[in-house]
């Protein structure tokens, strides 16, 4: 059986860059579970697998199709006991709905804020298109315009790394001696910005980048993220 | 044996508000074990029991004496596994250390500059003296001053409040069907809040009124927290 996940790229293939995509794949790689990637460009998003599910990722395992990455990561604690767990029991997978929640509702719109226009940049001519009209309109602003004041928007950022780094002056992961979903779907998101831009959104923060380090290390993803320069 | 809370008071004994004693306090509710409870004003603390530690929670559970909100919700987790959890397991114990600091780092610094004068007024004449000298030398700025720019702190706290509003649109707690540290942490914050001051930080929200009502009610503590008016 092959399984296998369909992840957002960009113009090259190996350009992956979807925080959500990523959560999925470092979780899968802390578990050990191998998998073949369908590396998919937005405009091709639609057709993807057999879903009418319009967003990646997708995960195809053996019979089963999973959409959504929590319910991903969700549906591989849950069929793979025997593996390193994400969520460590039921608190804490009751914890990391709040922490996803806090990533979406804190961290994207920021971050989105900071590399907009990079990412554009890192696209096939036709999802150039699409990706430019829909953030447009989304931010009545063109993407050079919300992208100028990224420096600003990073200095009001370090509020929402404040409770991380602390965490992280302590121990080695967000989730104590092992990475848990926390240190995933926060690095995922770094991986989506350092896959498109070569704009440092953790502004040359050791602590911040040594921990990013050490969990694509435990998830065997390192040599996966390709580094925009 | 009889177990011993010393809690934070106002000029009245009854007016407990400190937001960490009542997160413990919340946690002995919640695990079902009864304890006796110390009202303590600011100027008795550095007297309290036999600790050199100067701040209150202190919690005497027979022989032992056990300091720091959060290492004594540890204590009671670890020594009363029979009871109610407040972690949900290892990984829920690691996640509360992270909300923890999203707590410490994110809304106390902006419920104070809430209600710093209503703090003030609730306190007897030698603590008003210690509360005014020791907050007026933290913010540089008088406490009336302080508390003069609420509503716009208050226009800026629902950022913060966004991912829990997004939680507990889904379920009843932030634990999901049961209360766990996130909601009585964040709780006891906001009893803090309601026993200091009759300004409403939360803006009669009433998904967040509710959800704070049913986390008294689980943990048997609605009648101890008395409201300012």
């Amino acid at each position: 059986m092959v399984r296998i996940l369909y992840e957002l790229c960009g113009a090259e293939p190996d350009r992956l860059f979807s925080a959500y995509s990523w959560r999925v794949r470092l979780t899968l790689g802390l578990k050990g579970l191998e998998f073949e990637n369908r590396p998919t460009p937005f405009t091709k998003v639609p057709s993807v697998a057999d879903t009418d599910h319009n967003r990646v990722p997708v995960l195809i395992d053996g019979e089963k199709t999973v959409v959504e990455s929590f319910d991903i990561c969700t549906y591989l604690e849950d069929t793979y006991p025997d593996t390193q767990t994400v969520f460590g029991g039921a608190g804490g997978r009751e914890n990391a709905a709040l922490i996803d929640n806090l990533i979406i509702t804190g961290l994207y719109p920021t971050i989105t804020r900071m590399i907009v226009k990079d990412i554009h940049s890192q696209l096939a001519p036709p999802d150039q298109t699409y990706f430019r009209e829909s953030r447009e309109k989304r931010f009545g602003a063109t993407l050079e315009d919300v992208q100028r004041g990224r420096d600003k928007e990073r200095q009001r950022f370090q509020t929402f790394l404040k409770p991380y780094r602390r965490r992280l002056e302590e121990g080695q992961f967000l989730g104590g001696d092992k990475p848990l979903f926390a240190d995933l779907a926060l690095t995922g998101s770094f991986c989506w910005a350092i896959a498109t831009s070569p704009y440092d959104t953790l502004d040359g923060d050791e602590l911040m980048h040594s921990w990013l380090n050490r969990v694509l290390e435990a998830c065997g993803q390192s040599a996966a993220l390709k580094r925009a320069t």
